[in-house]
């Protein structure tokens, strides 16, 4: 039989990623495609701990069904979080467990949006977002991206001319640029959608991992009640948990928590509890300081190469954290060809054009940092200095 | 600010046991409401040391991020035992890891529904596809159930009426009634469905856990490319790992892996290792015979107390496997008022009216005995007796 496929399906970005990564997943070949973090960053013996501790002590509830808003303690360590380190005045009421982020992206799509619905991204603008949100049929409003966040006037205008119901964005170390937006575009995005019907939706996968600079407030401090807040333990503590988090007004929470039972009933009831002892035995802080030691030092040493090795007309961004920088090739030179010359050196590169919802971007890469060792890096940079014909 | 939600969330159906559970979690109320697996019957020890050895033999590997198909180990696990059970000839490229059978539903009905199209179900149909598909905004078409299985005409007339999309059915100890259709339904449902465009889902949650008589054929034998069969390990392993699978048509399957894809990435990397592990060192079969004596055991003693202590004109199924017996009352007495009876009796049961899609079942209750023991089935039964007054 020719099975025929729902409309959604259509809209949906074939997954560039995936196709790369396929092609990339060869150990001869140094990868900047991917968005790992660097494996000797999971404390895989302190989690190992944390699961012996959760089998001795309650085995039978660890693998039992449990409640879709997921395990409490987990809920309270991530508000106690949120009040600690950026003073969010937040309750665990607030906070509904997923299944990784991205499911957070695809339960916010699933609850406000209908086919059609305007839905302003940053441009470029994180592709799982493009990925999960695509499923329900939006039009994408883009708003370039500026060296410090969201150009504001263009944000005024897509609020002017389509009743948007969202405008989702990653304000710390955007993906894929590595931007994070200063204060006064944070409050500037907050001012524009105060007394709006648009929610805002803060993508957070990325604020414990700022290596440069001081933390500043997340865009919910100052639009709290229309401000969904998402954030992970991918990167913190370990992504092949897949657990991550929605932190929302109550009343959306409730509609989030019937679309995520209709999904998938609630999140891994041993990884919850997992991750709740070791987060709670473990020195958390401590353990993000080195990570970003480590990301930062990477970074440093990707871009000193691309200052070195690259020719002139290559523009990067300089990250202050998070896991990606990203690069714009001199005008005669495409990504897409560069990530053909790249893979013959055994390179690995993404190149940025599924990252524009309207086109474009056919001169710029995104490069991981964080997966890689400084050996790697080195030598791959060396081989993508050769790719670019230096 | 006031928040508008997508219209898909007007059409899901409040989650009626959501509400249940809640009023049911004291523990001096004994449940037949819900539909967990007896705790008893969960190996947590063999768990835990199939945890310990994947820490110890490759922890890195199992909290990094992994394939959205799934751990191949697992799904070659699937795949093997398929063939050796049924002798469905299916290989692992046709199987896709879930995060639960729960989801396996979601994302059956991402890829195939667009709102309005038809979905034949059962009638009463299970409440987890009724929620989940509803989020699709489909026109549900009910097809009624008799004593072993869907009434053909019914169903042939529905096919003729509607372009219907999908037919979605538990052919093995339906969830709530306890009926499985014979082998003539199978090849009979097969056989209207052969060179339609109909899918048949075909959701086998309960197939392993058949306490009488011999296993049937899955409707995939006699419509092997137009369905989608879907499976969990809840029910014979653990459902707080949240795993599960669909086996489908490898180019229905690539559609489902890229919405897979965009609603979580993949099924946590850990549980799908511990689970692989787990299965691979234990006699499960064993197990399965095990868990299949233990509820065989409770099924008859629940039947045998509701022969004894009910009044006459309630009518029962008689499963033949799985967790549930469906019950009709006497036509003077609704499941509602049964419900808040039984509860002053310290006994929750379900009302069977959310697992109509078109309305009715008044008198009808749907009752659990694998989650409790023998001895608390016993007791309960006597309050619910109490409870219908006699």
């Amino acid at each position: 039989m020719t099975c025929r496929y729902a409309a959604r399906m259509e809209k949906t970005p074939r997954s560039f990623i995936r196709e790369i990564l396929r092609v990339t997943e060869s150990p001869e070949i140094i990868s900047f495609a991917g968005g790992l973090p660097n494996p000797a960053l999971i404390r895989v013996e302190e989690i190992a701990t944390a699961a012996r501790s959760v089998f001795e002590s309650g085995g039978a509830a660890a693998l039992q069904y449990a409640t879709t808003e997921g395990y409490l303690p987990l809920r309270e360590f991530i508000a106690d979080r949120y009040r600690q380190r950026l003073g969010l005045e937040v309750g665990p009421e607030e906070i509904l467990i997923t299944s990784g982020s991205q499911q957070a992206l695809d339960l916010i799509g699933k609850v406000v949006l209908d086919p059609g619905d305007a839905v302003a991204i940053e441009r470029p603008g994180y592709l799982g977002a493009i990925q999960a949100l695509s499923l329900y049929e939006p039009h994408f409003s883009p708003v370039p991206l500026e060296e410090d966040g969201p150009d504001l006037a263009a944000l005024e205008r897509v609020l002017e001319e389509r009743d948007v119901r969202l405008f989702y964005g990653v304000p710390n170390s955007q993906n894929p640029t590595g931007i994070t937006w200063s204060q006064e575009k944070r409050e500037g995005v907050a001012s524009l959608l105060e007394g709006t019907d648009t929610l805002f939706v803060e993508d957070d996968a990325y604020g414990e991992l700022r290596f440069a600079g001081r933390p500043l407030p997340p865009v919910k401090t100052y639009l709290p009640d229309s401000t969904i807040l998402t954030g992970s333990f991918s990167k913190i503590a370990a992504p092949g948990l897949r657990v991550g988090w929605i932190c929302a007004d109550p009343a959306v929470l409730e509609r989030l928590v019937v679309a995520k039972q209709a999904s998938d009933l609630h999140t891994s009831t041993l990884d919850q509890r997992i991750l709740a002892r070791y987060l709670l035995d473990t020195d958390l802080d401590a353990h993000v300081r080195e990570i970003c030691r480590v990301y930062g030092r990477h970074s440093a040493l990707m871009a000193a190469l691309i200052d070195d090795l690259f020719p002139d007309g290559v523009v990067r961004t300089d990250p202050d954290g998070g896991m990606f920088l990203w690069v714009t090739l001199p005008p005669d030179l495409s990504s897409m060809t560069l990530f053909e010359r790249a893979l013959a050196e055994r390179v690995a590169i993404l190149p940025g054009l599924p990252f524009y919802v309207d086109g474009g971007g056919e001169r710029t890469v995104r490069l991981n940092f964080s997966n890689a060792d400084e050996e790697r890096i080195t030598e791959g940079m060396h081989r993508l200095a050769r790719a670019i014909g230096v």
